[in-house]
């Protein structure tokens, strides 16, 4: 216990292509940079109201109940799941990846019986399939991944399987941790009843308050639950104290994070969000067809590509993970390697909101080359340079 | 869902006396400004060594746990909580402020049963009467707070406490939230197995990411529970793959707050946490005396007088909502009004980490005696201002 001598801090410079977080916007860093005013302050109130107004905007909501969750993505994705499902109701989640995993693991700590829908890691679900299994089980409540992390996969349909949903009674959870600020999403045109986000994603904004929007039919279920939910801090019944009308104190809002956030979100407003969807299409469509004119593969069809994290395939005999340090050692660039059944299988590159750049892009198809070239593949780095450059 | 036009982030520039958050240091407020690196990147381990470390020395213990949970002081409360006390067991908790009161809500949602021990708002717990609540109840965990943000009661004789409760082989949990790095605290010598804390109080760091330790003997219980924690967000035996020597992603750290709490506790130890304690009692000293020049009481009794949140007893007659007001309109200077038991019976007036300033505490002693005086308090507003004036 002596006293700990720690340097300054001085972090190395890098660019951020991973899974997240995404490079921040020197305007969001400098508003976290702003002193700090009361959690209960007039002034943090007026805050708070604009922050929800812009996340609604980016939600393309009119929900009342649209929040930042004061915690990272999973905070969000807790707050949802855990506020949603009662003790004894039945859960539907996918098995296509890494996030309807922690899906069925959430609810059943809240509780809940968990029941599966199956595609295949790096597959979107079949709205089919979706059908059957509403007709099995009929659940309570489902949930699906709206942009899968792990995969690099955008669900398709979600109108056709938020109709299903509704057919059979439940209350829908969309996962859009991945897709908010970045990939086409509209929350109320789409029916989807409860959705939830991070921040660190395309809204390019550090972790620590994560957006959730909920229906006024799925905050009056939870609302009227028999028992309250297992978690004190992210019980919705209490927040509504807080961010509704009342204003009473629940816990200290992480201020600093919810002035990133309505940062983040004004440059979201002031992009457009269409604009902005549009912009990651045409960055990511760079990036992935850089990749591809070098003769490296990209997983998923292009009819549920998502541009936000695109699923690069491991050429035959590369070792992914010397890849991934060779690009963070020698570009001081970060991506990702594969989870789960994708482990070993494909390379994660994020194009998230500020990182959705044709620098970002730039950079990252030209150094990816070089080191999976210099790991033995057989790829055409000038092709690959040259497509991006035509392209942006 | 129109676009919404939000102005540029301009929050009034308050001095902030209130229960917390505190003054953030400049250091701080800058550290956030870094741009980021990834959660799973070798320099973020690098910087969540550094940090832990620190959060060590800042505890004094020697504790392996000692991490900073994603989320404000309640997910560190709750994090303690959920994890420690598992369904059926017993949990012993004091009746003597709110805090209690939110120790007793989640213990109760963790599947816990919940006994009290009783003592009144505005007074600490008698060892005597945690004894025999020890031989009525029997419990296996035992939750106290060190220093009660709503009543600005210290606890003495936390030795005898911890004691008591390892006499009958219950793990001790500790509040520390508004304790730690402003006033005498002793993780190891006191033999606290648990023990939590908010940033954004004597740390003077913004809120978002919060210190928590566990001895071994705590944490192996944590990780034999035989069911899961009923959060997965706060899962401890989970964030031990992360925190632990295995680094595997659970979540995605809030990188931006670890940087400041490491700047926050860089802070702290340049300091000397020791000498930081003095600081505190020297400055709130200051404070109390002011205020008791002017003819105002402070309710605590000096043996258990907590210097980071002074209980200001409200006049006779003086309307306390008024009086905040005219601090936060006029002096742009924010204080808060008292809890439960104690609403309309106290101001609180906090004196934490980098608002334990002589600048603070002259602003807040004449400007506080103006108002009381405004409001037709018969209070000596230059007895005070000299009185503080002697002191710093």
């Amino acid at each position: 216990m002596d006293r700990p001598e720690v340097p300054e801090l001085a972090p190395p410079d890098r660019t951020l292509m991973g899974p997240g977080p995404s490079d921040v916007h020197p305007r969001v860093l400098r508003a976290m940079a702003t002193p700090l005013v009361g959690h209960l302050d007039p002034a943090f109130v007026e805050i708070m109201d604009e922050t929800q107004e812009l996340l609604r905007y980016a939600f393309r909501t009119d929900n009342e109940w649209t929040i930042p969750v004061s915690g990272t993505g999973s905070a969000s994705m807790e707050a949802a799941i855990g506020n949603v499902v009662e003790p004894g109701e039945t859960m539907l989640v996918p098995t296509n990846g890494y996030f309807g995993g922690r899906m069925a693991e959430m609810a059943r700590r809240a509780g809940g019986e968990v029941v599966e829908v199956d595609a295949p890691w790096g597959e979107p679900l079949n709205p089919a399939d979706v059908a059957d299994a509403f007709d099995e089980y009929q659940p309570d409540v489902f949930g699906f991944v709206h942009a899968e992390t792990s995969t690099g996969v955008r669900q398709p349909d979600v109108p056709e399987l938020t109709g299903i949903a509704h057919d059979h009674d439940a209350v829908v959870i969309a996962d859009c941790v991945t897709s908010l600020g970045g990939v086409e999403l509209r929350v109320d045109e789409w029916d989807i009843d409860v959705a939830y986000a991070g921040p660190q994603k395309c809204l390019s904004c550090p972790p620590g308050a994560s957006p959730l929007t909920l229906s006024d039919d799925a905050m009056e279920k939870v609302l009227s639950r028999e028992a309250p939910p297992r978690s004190w801090y992210l019980d919705l019944s209490l927040l509504e104290g807080y961010w509704g009308d009342e204003r009473a104190y629940h816990h200290t809002a992480p201020v600093t994070n919810v002035y990133a956030l309505r940062e983040a979100l004004r440059l979201v407003a002031e992009e457009g969000i269409e604009r902005r969807w549009e912009r990651h299409r045409e960055t990511a469509g760079a990036l992935k067809a850089g990749v591809e004119a070098m003769g490296v593969g990209l997983e998923p069809d292009d009819e549920y590509w998502l541009p936000s994290l695109n699923a690069v395939s491991v050429p035959d005999g590369v070792d992914d993970a010397a890849v991934i340090d060779d690009l963070l050692d020698g570009y001081d660039l970060e991506i990702a390697s594969g989870l789960g059944d994708l482990a070993g299988e494909i390379l994660r590159v994020g194009c998230m909101g500020h990182s959705a750049r044709p620098a970002n892009v730039s950079l990252l198809v030209s150094a990816l080359g070089t080191a999976l070239r210099d790991r033995g593949a057989d790829v055409d780095v000038a092709a690959g340079a040259e497509t991006v450059a035509e392209r942006l």
